[in-house]
């Protein structure tokens, strides 16, 4: 097994509506195939245009009913991204959002939003974005990677965020060893490894959130296939935590 | 920020009671001051001695009563090492650990056991472990590494495994980014990030649980700190999926 390299990508500009965020990337860093290219929710949205100004947004009854000493309008964004409300404890509100994941705010946010009063949504479909940009890649530099679009997600029972995948295109998202054997030859029932979340994760370690480096690059894995990030949400019935 | 790298613990041998796993670690790769040292769980509660044997252990009536179609023996083993039975869904036993740690089956094990009919346990103070691991390697070899153990935890919400750290000594294990300011003034509120277990994660993507790579080194990171894994466990008051 070789090692692996995370190489943050670095000199990449302020993103606006329209960006073409695979040329930003392929511009910073020599991709190689079987490369990941991880990025930041945020490049991705805002190149998307999926911003919204606090004062064009109307608080419906429900936003002012939850938002208590939040802002109400900012309330009312996360209620516009949600599928469903989990749990509510001011300030947060935990939200499922359509795409199938559970997190904070449904992943709205105002930090690294291009300007005050903005906030920046989640992709409308994240791994329709990855795809989008490994195919664009593709294009520019005929390499095959794979793309992976990142959160930060804190989670039940555990202190701090980390990075999850909310898109994936190129990759195997899932691993599964099920039916596989380990060493002793005992069978690895319950083992699915979620890849495409500890690829975002080791990614977040270059990145941080203040340094303005919006992404990175995993080399020295053999990951491609074909999974999509919606596959890493638990379906509901499976789930023992709602 | 310069590149991370993920070095993979080649060449270990099967580890029993009483090695000396620092000077298996050193043995393995040449270290630099601020690596960090990520070392599976199983390679540290087997040198620790935290195996035990399914026909030495005598169902209680609870394990009896808990064990459905599982091995009452297993279910035993599962609730000595429990201090709380989080959910029951046969056959997942979700459990707190003493150390504060839920997760399935309260980290008790027989994948990779050093023999069929045995089951590993987490180490009896995986803080403890790793410091000790961390000050028998500057003992070793004047370097003042990060050491973390680290266990693959399933999570509500999303499928698949991930690995988070149990164990650190040596590191910053949350990093906490509350009152800094993004690029555009915003101040992030909410914001810590859990580094030891996106440290686990990055480790864990050269490890996989086959292939008998029992640690990785992970290189180029600046977490040196203070911090213990136990403080990743959130706080039962402030948890709102308990």
């Amino acid at each position: 097994m070789a090692e692996l390299r995370v190489i943050p990508l670095e000199g990449i500009p302020e993103v606006v509506r329209g960006d073409d965020v695979a040329a930003l990337v392929t511009a910073a860093v020599a991709l190689e195939d079987d490369d990941v290219v991880v990025l930041a929710q945020k490049i991705v949205s805002k190149a998307e245009g999926r911003v919204v100004r606090l004062d064009e947004l109307e608080p419906s009854a429900q936003a002012l009913e939850l938002a208590g000493e939040l802002d109400p309008r900012r309330v009312e964004a996360i209620l516009r991204e949600s599928a469903e409300i989990v749990r509510v404890r001011p300030p947060l509100i935990i939200a499922q959002t359509r795409h199938g994941f559970i997190c904070a705010s449904a992943g709205v946010d105002s930090s690294n939003a291009p300007e005050p009063g903005m906030l920046v949504l989640l992709p409308e479909d994240p791994d329709a974005s990855a795809e989008t940009i490994r195919e664009r890649i593709h294009e520019l530099t005929r390499r095959t990677v794979g793309v992976v679009v990142t959160d930060s997600f804190g989670r039940p029972w555990r202190q701090g965020t980390i990075d999850v995948a909310i898109g994936s295109a190129g990759i195997e998202v899932l691993k599964d060893l099920r039916g596989a054997r380990d060493r002793v030859g005992y069978e690895l029932h319950a083992t699915t490894i979620a890849i495409a979340d500890e690829i975002a994760s080791a990614a977040e370690l270059v990145m941080g959130k203040l340094n303005g480096i919006p992404g990175a690059v995993v080399r020295g894995l053999s990951v491609r296939g074909e999974g999509r990030a919606r596959d890493l949400a638990m379906p509901r019935e499976r789930d023992l935590f709602r």
